[in-house]
C-alpha cells in the first residue's frame, strides 16, 4: 500500500495564470477527499491572506485526509500554518549546493541548523513533519541521510526527497531511493517533476526503491511541466505492478474534471487515462480489433477510471468502425448504401474534415435519397451591434410543412450580437417546443480573425440532449446554424 | 547516436479528428527534414488518394530522411506504397495472441508465413524492410525471435516492438530490448504508447536495452494517450543519457507549433521541453532563486530547444518576481510605490486573477496616480451582419493628441462581424502605424451564449510583440477592445 500526498492544490495551485479562491479550494478539496487521497496539501500558509482562508476552510471540515501545509524551515511559516489549524507541514530545505549556495546564501551547517530548529519547533506544536529536502537530486545523498536521520531524531515523521528541476531517471531514481530507505530511520515519500516527461516512470521507480508515499497532482498540473500525475502513477501502480493504493478510480475522471473546471486548465485530450482521446479510436486497423475484443487496443477498461469509450470516424477509419457506428445509432443500410457512405468519408477525411455524428447522418440521408426532413428553417437573420449600439438581432423562420404557410418573426436583445441571435430564435420557437440551452462553448481553430470558429451547443428538450457542432468564419452563423439543428433534431 | 524514427503523420495523423491535406503534410515533412530526423513515416499509402497524394508530394522532395510508408503484410499494401516511390515500409505484423486471435483470426503460422512472404515482396522491389511487431510487448518473445531472425534472413533490414497498448514498464522495456538485441541479426527498434505515461522512459529503457532507433511523435500526439513524444525522449537523451542523435534540438519548439497549427492540435502550457509554461516561473522562492541562478529551476536552457523563459505574477509571486519584471520592463519605483504595488498584487491573486503585463501596467499607473495615455481611441463601432448580408463594419477612430483633430473612418468587410471589424481598424491606422495580428484566440468561458468570451490578441510591430486578453459577454466588443489596447501598447 502506497500512500497518496495529493498536492494539486499547492504544487498543482502554482501553475502560472491559475489561482483559486477559498471556495474554489475547497470545493478540490472535497472531491480529493472523495477520490480517497491520503493527505492534501491545502496551501502554503505563509503565502496570502485567501490562502489562510483558504487552508481554514478546508481544515474545518474534518475530512479524511490529513491536512498539510507547506512551510519554508521558519518559525514565522509554522506559526501561520499552525493558525490555520493544518494536521501537518510539509516543511522544505534545499539541500544542492546551487540551491544552498545562490537561493538561500546558506552553508550546509546553518541549512541543517535551520531545518532542525524548524522541526523541533513544530513538533513542539503538536503538528505531523514531513521533512523535505528541495532539489534533492541534484544534492549529497549522504547530506541527506545526515539531514533526515537527525530529522527524524526530534521526532519528524516522514522525509521527502524532490525532484525540484525533474533530472531523475528511473535508474537514478531507484538507486538513490533505495539507499534512502535502507539508511533512513522514517519513511520516505517522493516527489518528482516533469520536465522531461518522466516523473510518473520515476515515482514509480521511487517506489520500487522502497518509498512509501509519493506527491501528486491531479492531472499532472503544477509549475513548468508540472508534477507527477495522480491518475497515471495510481493507474500504472495498480495495473501493472500490483501495488495498492486508497484511490477510488472510478472517480478519477471526474475529479480530473472538476480540477480542469476550477484551474480553467483545460485536460489535454491525449492525456493518459483521463483525456477525452484516452479511450477513443479512429484508424481502421484499432476500430476492426476493437469491435472484435476490446482488450486488443485498451490495456483497461475506460470504466475502470470513470471515463467512456469513443468511435470517430474520418480518413483513417475502417468498414468495421462505419459497421460499429451504425450498429450504435440503429441504423441499416444496404450493401450499396453502405459502399457509398464509406467512400463519402473517406473522401471528406482526404479534405482534411472531422467527421461528426451530424455529419454522418446528413452523409446517410443523401446516400439514401431522403431528404433531411428540417421542421423549421432559418429564412433570414440579421444582427447589429456595435460600441454605442445594445446588440440586436433579428429573426424569421419558416416552416418545413408546406400546409403551415405563416412566419415566425422576433426580435431580441442580448449582452452581445450571438446572445441577441439565440434570444429571437428561443422566442420565436417559445410557443412551438419548450428548448432549453444546456451549454454552449466557442473556441477558435487556428490564429486569425477570419479562421474557422468552431461552436459546440447542447439543447434539451425534456429527457432528450443533442449536441450539434458547427465550423464557420462567422461566430454568429455558425452559433444560429448550430443551435437550428439541435432544435430540428429535437422537434 | 540513435535513429529518430518520426511517425507524427502517420500515429500522429491518427489522432482523432485529425486529418492532413496533402500540402498541410507536406509543410510538416519539410519542418522534420530540417530537425534532422532520420526516417519519416509519411502515412500508410492504402488508406486512400489523398494520402497517396501527399506521400508522392513528399518522396517527390528528395529530403535528407528516408521516407516511409504503413504497410500491412499484404501485396496490395506494398504495391500502393511502390507506386508513392518510397524508400522504406514499415511493415507491421500482429504478434500477440489476441491480435491474432480476435482481429487477424489467424495462427501463428499463418501469421509469420504472411508476414514472411510480404517482407520478400518488398525486398525483391528494393524497399528497406522495417518489419515490425504489433502487440509485441503482450506477445511470445521467442516468436518475436523467430520472426525477426526469419525476416532478416529474407532481407528484412531493421526489426520494430510495437508497445500498442503501453503497457510496457521501463525495467521489463530493458529486459526485453535486451534480450531481442541479443538474440535478433538486425537493428531493433522501440514503438511506444503513452496510455500509462511512460512512453518516455519505455522508450529510453529499451534504448539502454540495446534498441537503436526509436518511433516518436512532435508533442506526443497519437491514438488514445498518444505516442513518445520526440523532444522529451531527444532532450533526455542528449541531457540525462549523454546519448546523441541527429536532431537540432534548437528547432523543436519551432517544429512542435507548426504540428500543432496544421493539425489544430494544441500544445497544452506543461507540455514538458516545448509547452509555454515548460520554462515558466510564478512562485516566489522559484523566481527568487531563478534570479539569481537560473539552473537553481531550470534544468536546461529554453534557448536550447527554442523555448523562452516567462515569469508570471500572481498570488504566488514574491518580491523577487516583481523587481525582476520591472527590471525587464524598465520601470522604477521608490519604496513606497513598490510596496503598494506588491499588495494589490496579491490582492488581485487571492481574488482568483491572473494578473497580465497589461494589468500590472494599470497597477503601476494607479500606484503613481499617472493616466494611461493612449494615443488612438475607438469613437465609434458599427457592425452589421446575418446570414443574407456580407458582415461589414464601420469603425470611427480619435486621435487622443488634442491637436490632432482629425478622425480615421473606415468600413471593410469580413468572413464574419469580428473580421469585418478588425479589418476595419488595421484598413483606418494603415498610414499611421504597421501594426500585424500574429494571432487571434477566443474561448468561451462558462456555459451560455451570455457568458463570458475571452479573447486574446498577438499583434506585431517590428520586432516588438504585445500579447492582449479581454472577457466579455460581447465578442465583436472583446475583440476591439483586445486589438485596441494592443495597438495603443505598441505605438
Amino acid at each position: 500500500m502506497v500512500r497518496i500526498f495529493d498536492t494539486t492544490l499547492r504544487d498543482g495551485e502554482q501553475t502560472p495564470g491559475v489561482s483559486l479562491t477559498p471556495n474554489e479550494k475547497l470545493e478540490i478539496a472535497l472531491k480529493l477527499d472523495e477520490l480517497g487521497v491520503d493527505i492534501i496539501e491545502a496551501g502554503s500558509a505563509i503565502t496570502s491572506k485567501g490562502e489562510r482562508e483558504a487552508i481554514k476552510l478546508i481544515t474545518s471540515q474534518n475530512l479524511n485526509a490529513e491536512i498539510c501545509s507547506f512551510v519554508r524551515a521558519l518559525p514565522v511559516d509554522i506559526d501561520y500554518a499552525l493558525e490555520c489549524n493544518v494536521d501537518s507541514v510539509h516543511l522544505v530545505v534545499p539541500t544542492s549546493e546551487i540551491h544552498m549556495k545562490y537561493k538561500l546564501r546558506k552553508t550546509k551547517e546553518e541549512t541543517l541548523e535551520s531545518a532542525l530548529k524548524a522541526t523541533e519547533y513544530a513538533k513542539e506544536h503538536g503538528l505531523i513533519v514531513e521533512l523535505s529536502a528541495e532539489d534533492a537530486t541534484r544534492s549529497d545523498v549522504s547530506f541527506l541521510i545526515e539531514l533526515f536521520n537527525k530529522g527524524a531524531e526530534l521526532g519528524a515523521d516522514r522525509a521527502c526527497v524532490c525532484d525540484t528541476v525533474g533530472v531523475l531517471t528511473p535508474e537514478r531514481s531507484f538507486e538513490l531511493f533505495k539507499t534512502l530507505s535502507e539508511n533512513v530511520s522514517i519513511p520516505i515519500s517522493a516527489h518528482c517533476h516533469n520536465d522531461f516527461g518522466m516523473a510518473t516512470a520515476n515515482t514509480i521507480s521511487a517506489i520500487r526503491g522502497g518509498a512509501q508515499e509519493c506527491h501528486l497532482t491531479v492531472n499532472g498540473i503544477g509549475e513548468r511541466a508540472g508534477n507527477s500525475s495522480l491518475e497515471e502513477v495510481v493507474m500504472a501502480l495498480h495495473t501493472l505492478y500490483n501495488i495498492k493504493t486508497n484511490i477510488k478510480t472510478e472517480k478519477l475522471y471526474e475529479t480530473s474534471r472538476v480540477v480542469s473546471r476550477l484551474m480553467k486548465l483545460p485536460v489535454p485530450p491525449n492525456k493518459a487515462i483521463v483525456g477525452d482521446n484516452a479511450f477513443a479510436h479512429e484508424a481502421g486497423i484499432h476500430v476492426d480489433g476493437l469491435v472484435k475484443n476490446t482488450q486488443t487496443y485498451e490495456p483497461i477498461s475506460p470504466e475502470a477510471v470513470g471515463n467512456r469509450r469513443r468511435i470517430i470516424l474520418g480518413k483513417h477509419s475502417g468498414k468495421a468502425a462505419l459497421k460499429y457506428k451504425l450498429k450504435l445509432m440503429g441504423i441499416s443500410l444496404t450493401n450499396e448504401e453502405f459502399e457509398k457512405v464509406y467512400d463519402k468519408i473517406k473522401n471528406l477525411g482526404d479534405l482534411g474534415k472531422y467527421i461528426s455524428d451530424i455529419d454522418l447522418k446528413t452523409i446517410i440521408n443523401e446516400v439514401k435519397g431522403e431528404i433531411i426532413k428540417k421542421k423549421i428553417l432559418l429564412d433570414e437573420l440579421t444582427v447589429v451591434s456595435g460600441n454605442k449600439i445594445t446588440p440586436v438581432a433579428s429573426i424569421r423562420l419558416d416552416f418545413a410543412d408546406e400546409c403551415r404557410k405563416e412566419q415566425l418573426i422576433e426580435t431580441a436583445f442580448g449582452v452581445g450580437p450571438v446572445d441577441a441571435a439565440i434570444n429571437a430564435i428561443r422566442k420565436a420557437l417559445s410557443g412551438v417546443a419548450d428548448i432549453t440551452l444546456e451549454d454552449y462553448r466557442v473556441k477558435s481553430i487556428g490564429g486569425g480573425t477570419d479562421a474557422l470558429v468552431e461552436v459546440v451547443v447542447k439543447l434539451r428538450r425534456g429527457h432528450e440532449v443533442v449536441e450539434v457542432k458547427n465550423s464557420q468564419g462567422d461566430i454568429i452563423r455558425a452559433s444560429v446554424e448550430a443551435v437550428m439543428e439541435g432544435i430540428n433534431l429535437l422537434i
